[in-house]
C-alpha cells in the first residue's frame, strides 16, 4: 500500500529502488548445529565468506579517493586487520569444528565471546571498539548469505536506517548504494555534507519509516524535497522519472562550465583549487579546470606498512603531481599523522585517549628524528619541477613555523650545496585549524607565505565536538556565530596582509556554504574535484558586492536559525 | 658522594629524604617456581596484597579532594574495576595453583598474557588501556613486596622518575610522597601546576638523576632553584635545613591572611571564591575567608553508584552546602559528566574515540530525560536556605541557554505551584570552557547572569592539546597569545556588561598567574581553597593600576618567551 513519508532533503538526486532496512541489533541468529559430515564444508563456505570481505574490503580501500579517503581509510584500514586476527579467526574454526555449529551461529558466538571479554573489563575504552567487531562480523555474516542468495551487497538499493555516521556513509556509496533514508539526524550534519559532497541522496528525518518499511519494498526517494514514498503508485513514479530527467539536464548543463572561469556575476575571479590524495584526483583536478592542487595530502603515502618511505620514493610522488598539474601550483601538505590513523610505521601514539587533541600533523612530525626533514628535503627537490608550496597541518603557534622554517633553509642549504635544482623560493603555508592560531594569527602571520583554513577541524575543536560523533546530532556545524566571525577576522588579516588564503575544509566542496564564504571575504577555495562544478555555477550565480553588503548582518546572527535566514535570503 | 643536579624549581618546598627510583617496565620478575605445599600460602600471600591493594585504593580514594578528586577519581574508579574483574583473579590462582608458579611471576605472566590478548588485535584503543593493567599489576606487586619488607609505600621517598603524568602526581602525594624529581618535562605543564596547587616540591629536568640516583640514595630537593643534591654534606645539609626554615616561617606569615582582605596595593578588593566538591572543602573555603563557593561539583553525587540520585537526596546536598557557606554566595554547578568519567549509572556514552569533544556536562544533561529538571529541581529548593547560583558547563552557545533557562522557568513555576520556598531570583550562569562560547559571548550574553571561565578545558580546546597527555610536553600551556586575548575578550564584555565574571581553572589558583590574570581585567578568581592564602598574598602585593597599564604589552606578546619576560617584569 502507497504510504508517504515527509523527512528533509539532505542532499539532491532522485532515487527509486528496493528498501534494504537496518534495525538495530542485526546479527540476532539463533542456535544451529551441523552434522560431523558438513564441518569441513562449512569450514570452506566460512573461509571463502572471509575471503569476499578481505577483497570487497581492498576494493574499497582503492576505491576511496580525496578527502573521503581520509576520512574512512582508517575504519577500514582496522577493520581489516581485526580480519586478521589469528584469536579471532582460530576461534570461529574451533567453534564450527568442536562445537559442530554453522558459520552464523559461529560467528554469533564469537562476537558475543570478545565482546564479553571486554564488557567485563568495565572499561568505557575496551568497549569502544565492540562497534568494530560488530562492523566486521557483521561484513562477514552478509557475506555468507551472499553467498547463499547469490546478492550483491546494498548495490542498488535504498538504506533505511535510524542514522548514517559519516565513515560508514562512504563505505555504502561505494558499495552502490542508492540512496539513503534515516528517521534521525540533522540536515546540517557532518554526515549530510558528505553525502552532499558524494551525489549520494539523502532524506533526514522521515519518521516513521522504519517502522513501515520492510526489506525489498519500493522507495522511490527525493533527496531535495525530503519526500519517501513507500510501493509508489503511477502518478509517483511519473514525478521520479521527472525528477531523473531534470538531474540529468542539470548534470550535462554542469559539464558546459569545465572551461568557464569560476567568476561572480559582478566579473570578480574565484580561484577553485583542487584536495587530492592521488594521481586520478590531479587528472580529475585538472580536468575539472582547477586552478591548482591546494591541499595534497601525504598520509597515503606512510599509512599500511610497517617501515617509513624513503626520500627517492617521496620525492617521485611529489615530482608527479607537480608534472601533473602541468605548471598550475601544488601544495603539499607534510604528513598529518596522529594515534587516530591505523598506522602501522609506529610514529603515531597508540594510547591517547583524545587522539583528535594528541600528537599529530606538525607536532608528531617535529617530535620523531628526521621524519621532517626526509620530507622537506623530498618536497624541495620536487620543486624543481613545477611550482610547489609547502603547507604544515596542525600549527599552534608561532614558535613552530618557525622551527620548521629553520629546518626548511637549512634542509635548502644541503640540497644547493649537494648540487640539486631546487626552487628558488618555495612558499612555506600554515593550516589554520588549530582555533589558538587563528586567534593569535597576527603574531605569526609575517612568518608564512600562504594560509590554508582547515574547517573541519577547526569547527570541531571550536565546539569542542566530534564531528564523527552521532550522538552529538547537530551540535558540529560551521554555521555558528563563532565560526563566522573566527573565518571573517582570519580572512580579514590574510587579505590585508596580502597572503593568499583558502578554505580547505568540506565547506568550501558545499555548493550552499560558498556564498557566506564569498561574503566572509574569501577568494579562494579548495575542494575535492567531485563537487568543483557545482561550486563554480554557485560562484557564477552570485554577486559578491551585493553580498559583502550583506556580510555585517550575517556576523550580527547570534544563533543557527539567524545565520539560516541568511542564507535562505542570499542563497 | 656527593652529587648536585640543576633542574628547573617547578613547585617551591624543601625535602630531604630516600630515593624511590622508577626505571620504565619494573615488572621484569624472572621465572620462580614453589613446591606443592606452598600452594596454599602463596595463594594467601597473593590475596591479602589484592586485598590490600583494594584497602589502598579505597582511602586513596576517600582522601582526594576538591579539584583533584575531579580530575584523579575517575582513574582510580577504573582500577579498582579492573582489581574485581574475574578473568584477571582466576587467572592468576590458575596459574600459581596449576603452573606453581610464585605470586610474582604469575602476575608476570597473567600482565603478558592480558596485554598479549590487546596487542594481537593491533587496535590503538584496545592497546590505549594496557597502563592501566600495568598500574594494577604494578600496585599488586608492590603490596607483596611491601608485606614481606614491612615497607610503607612510598611514604616519605622522594621520587625519581622520567616523567610524571598529572593523575599519578595527586596518587603520589596522597600516598606520602616527600618531593618529586623527573628528567623530562616543563614547569608549565599541568603536572608541575598541579603540584604546585598540591604544595608538592617538584623539580623538572634534573638530568642525568635517572642514571646516578639509585633506590634509598639521600637526596635533598629544593623545589625553588631546582637544585637537587645526592648524598648531600653539612654544608648542604644546613642549606636545607634554613630552607624549611624559611618555608615554615612563610607559612606561619600565611595564616595571618586568613582574615585580611583579598586588596590590591592600589586598595581594590579582588573577591576569592572557593572550588568545592565535599562537605571538608566547604568548611575550609569559610575558615579561608573565601568569598563564597564559586565552583561546587555535583558529579560525586552520580559517581560510584548505578542508581541516579533523587530529587531529595540532591536537594539535601545542595541546601547543605549553602548552610554550610552562612549567607555567602553558593555557586552550583550543573552535572558535568562524560565519557571520560568512571560512570555507573549509564548515563554518559561509552564509546567516544575523542571523550573531550563528546556528549558532555550541560548536552548530557540535556540528551537524558528528566535529568536536568530533577536537578534544577533541587538546587531551586535549596535556594530557600540561601544565596545560590546554578552553573552551566559545556555552554557551547545561545540555543542551549536558552533551552536550559525555559527549563528553569517551568520548574520555578511547578515548585511555587506545590508550595515550595524558593528564592525569588536564581542566577543562572554559563561555564565559558568552550572556545566557540568565548568568541560568540556577545550574542548570549544577555540570557545569563554570570559568567565562570574554565580555563582547563578552555586551553585545552583553544590549542587541541590534551592537558592529561604526557607526550605533548608544554604544548599544553595557558601562556599562549590566544588564550590570553580571549580571555581579555570574556573579560571586558563581562565587565562592560556588568556581569560578574571569575576564572576557576588551575591558573586561578597559581600565584604564578595572579599579576597576569589582574591585568587582564578579572576581578574575581575561583580556586580550591588549598591555595587561596597565597593568591591572596599576591594579590595584596600587586599595584592593579600598573599591571592594567602594562595589559597592552602583554597583550602584544607574540609567542610563550614573551609572555614569560612580561611575567618576570611584572611578577
Amino acid at each position: 500500500m502507497r504510504q508517504a513519508f515527509h523527512g528533509h532533503g539532505a542532499s539532491r538526486g532522485a532515487a527509486l529502488g528496493h528498501a534494504r532496512v537496518r534495525l538495530p541489533h542485526a546479527l540476532d541468529v539463533a542456535e544451529e548445529h551441523i552434522e560431523a559430515d558438513a564441518v569441513e564444508s562449512e569450514l570452506a563456505r566460512l573461509h571463502a565468506a572471509i575471503q569476499a570481505v578481505r577483497g570487497e574490503m581492498h576494493a574499497l580501500r582503492e576505491r576511496l579517493h580525496g578527502a573521503l579517503a581520509h576520512e574512512v581509510g582508517e575504519f577500514l584500514d582496522l577493520h581489516t586487520l581485526l580480519l586478521d586476527d589469528p584469536e579471532l579467526l582460530q576461534g570461529l574454526d574451533r567453534l564450527i569444528r568442536s562445537g559442530r555449529f554453522s558459520a552464523d551461529y559461529a560467528l554469533r558466538l564469537q562476537r558475543d565471546r570478545i565482546a564479553g571479554v571486554f564488557e567485563a573489563m568495565d572499561d568505557p575504552y575496551f568497549r569502544s571498539r565492540i562497534d568494530d567487531i560488530d562492523q566486521v562480523i557483521g561484513r562477514i555474516h552478509a557475506a555468507l548469505h551472499r553467498r547463499d542468495a547469490g546478492m550483491q551487497g546494498i548495490a542498488g538499493e535504498i538504506l533505511v536506517a535510524e542514522t548514517v555516521a559519516p565513515a560508514e556513509l562512504v563505505q555504502l556509496q561505494a558499495q552502490g548504494v542508492l540512496a539513503i533514508v534515516t528517521t534521525a539526524g540533522s540536515p546540517l550534519s557532518h554526515s549530510a555534507i558528505l553525502a552532499r559532497s558524494l551525489h549520494l541522496p539523502m532524506v533526514i528525518g522521515a519518521a516513521g519509516a522504519l517502522q513501515r518499511v520492510n526489506d525489498g519494498d519500493v522507495l522511490a526517494v527525493d533527496g531535495s524535497s525530503g519526500l519517501v514514498v513507500m510501493e509508489p503508485n503511477a502518478a509517483d513514479l511519473r514525478a521520479h522519472h521527472q525528477r531523473v530527467r531534470v538531474h540529468a539536464r542539470e548534470r550535462k548543463q554542469l559539464n558546459r562550465l569545465r572551461r568557464e572561469p569560476s567568476r561572480t556575476l559582478d566579473g570578480v575571479d574565484i580561484k577553485l583549487y583542487a584536495n587530492a590524495e592521488s594521481r586520478e584526483d590531479v587528472a580529475e583536478a585538472h580536468a575539472q579546470g582547477a586552478a591548482g592542487v591546494g591541499l595534497y595530502r601525504t598520509e597515503f603515502l606512510f599509512l599500511q606498512r610497517a617501515e617509513l618511505p624513503d626520500e627517492d620514493e617521496q620525492f617521485r610522488a611529489y615530482r608527479d603531481v607537480v608534472l601533473g598539474m602541468t605548471g598550475r601550483t601544488v601544495t603539499i601538505r607534510t604528513l598529518d599523522l596522529g594515534a587516530d590513523k591505523a598506522d602501522r610505521t609506529g610514529l603515531a601514539l597508540r594510547d591517547e585517549p583524545n587522539p583528535a587533541l594528541g600528537l599529530r600533523g606538525v607536532r608528531l612530525s617535529l617530535a620523531r628524528d628526521g621524519l621532517l626533514e626526509t620530507q622537506l628535503r623530498a618536497l624541495l627537490r620536487a620543486s624543481g619541477y613545477g611550482p610547489l608550496r609547502i603547507l604544515l597541518p596542525m600549527i599552534s603557534s608561532r614558535e613552530e613555523v618557525r622551527e620548521v622554517r629553520t629546518k626548511l633553509d637549512s634542509v635548502a642549504r644541503d640540497l644547493r650545496h649537494e648540487g640539486h635544482e631546487i626552487a628558488t623560493h618555495v612558499p612555506l603555508g600554515a593550516m589554520i585549524e588549530v582555533p589558538a592560531a587563528a586567534i593569535a594569527l597576527s603574531g605569526f602571520i609575517g612568518a608564512v607565505d600562504f594560509l590554508s583554513v582547515g574547517t573541519n577541524d577547526l569547527v570541531q575543536y571550536l565546539l569542542a565536538a566530534d564531528r564523527n560523533n552521532d550522538a552529538l546530532g547537530d551540535l558540529y556545524t560551521p554555521l555558528h556565530p563563532a565560526v563566522l566571525r573566527l573565518l571573517r577576522d582570519v580572512i580579514r588579516l590574510a587579505n590585508a596582509r596580502g597572503k593568499p588564503i583558502a578554505v580547505c575544509g568540506e565547506m568550501a566542496g558545499d555548493p550552499m556554504f560558498a556564498p557566506l564564504l564569498l561574503a566572509l571575504g574569501l577568494n579562494e577555495f579548495s575542494l575535492h574535484p567531485a563537487t568543483l562544478l557545482e561550486v563554480r555555477r554557485k560562484i557564477r550565480a552570485c554577486d559578491l558586492a551585493a553580498l559583502k553588503a550583506r556580510a555585517p548582518a550575517l556576523l550580527r546572527a547570534r544563533d543557527r536559525a539567524a545565520i539560516l535566514q541568511w542564507m535562505d535570503d542570499c542563497g
